[in-house]
C-alpha cells in the first residue's frame, strides 16, 4: 500500500479573500471550484495546483458547519493532511489492524469523484488525516 | 520561480508517542532526528519521509519554546506548510512586490542545510508558510 500526499485542506473564511496569494504569490492554478452542500460537509471548495501538489480552500456556507467550528476553536489554516491509497477499503482495513479509528464508517465520495474517509485524530496523535481513493469511472 | 511543497510541519507534544503513526500506519521512514536549540526554534526535529514528501515532527523542547505556545494556542496539528523554491533571496524579492510580509528578516540555516524564512500569516489569510531553499555545498 502506497501513501501519498494527495492535497492539503486549508480552512479560510473567504476564498475571495485567500485566493489571490496562492495564485499571484505561489503561482498557482485554479483547477475547480464547487460546493458540498451535504450535511456535515457543507463547504464551497476551490482547488488551487500549487506545482506538484494541491490545496484545497476549504470555505465554510454556514456558521454551524464543521468547518465554521474548526475555525471558531482553532483560528484559520491547515484543517487536514489527504492522503492517496491504492484502494481505500484495504487501507482501511490495514489501519484499523494497527488501532486506528475513524471519524465514522462512511466512505462519502465527493463531487470530485473521490472517495474518503477521516481518521480519528486521536489516532494520528492530534492531526486531521485524510484516506482516499478516486473512484474508477 | 517554482513553489514545490518541501515538507509539512507537525506540532507535537511527544515525537515519541506520534511516530508510530506515520512509521506503521503511514508506512514512512525516519530519516533523521536532531534538536533545534537557537533561540526562538527551541524544537526536537523528527523527520519522516512517507512516499514522496516528508513531515517534520516538532516538539518543543521547553515550555516556553514557541512551539509551546502554538499548541497551547491552536492545539497539537499542522504547524506550517514549507515550500521549496529555487533561490530563496529571489523569492522573497518577489513576494514583497505583492506586498507579503515576513515574520522576520533573518533567512535562517537549519541544521540540514535549509535557508528559511516564514511568510507573515497575515499575508496568507491565516496559514503558516516557510519558502526555502537549500545550502550547495
Amino acid at each position: 500500500m502506497n501513501y501519498v500526499l494527495d492535497h492539503v485542506g486549508i480552512a479560510v473564511r473567504s476564498i475571495d479573500d485567500t485566493l489571490p496569494f496562492y495564485l499571484t504569490v505561489l503561482k498557482g492554478t485554479l483547477e475547480d471550484r464547487y460546493t458540498s452542500d451535504a450535511p456535515g460537509v457543507e463547504v464551497h471548495v476551490a482547488v488551487v495546483r500549487t506545482e506538484d501538489k494541491v490545496i484545497e480552500l476549504l470555505e465554510p456556507t454556514n456558521k454551524n458547519s464543521p468547518m465554521a467550528r474548526f475555525i471558531k476553536q482553532r483560528g484559520k489554516g491547515v484543517h487536514h493532511l489527504a492522503y492517496r491509497v491504492d484502494n481505500l477499503d484495504d487501507a482501511i482495513y490495514e489501519a484499523r489492524k494497527e488501532g486506528v479509528r475513524f471519524l465514522d464508517d462512511t466512505r462519502r465520495v465527493n463531487a470530485r469523484g473521490r472517495r474518503l474517509i477521516y481518521l480519528n485524530p486521536a489516532s494520528t496523535n492530534g492531526t486531521l488525516i485524510e484516506f482516499c481513493d478516486y473512484v474508477k469511472s
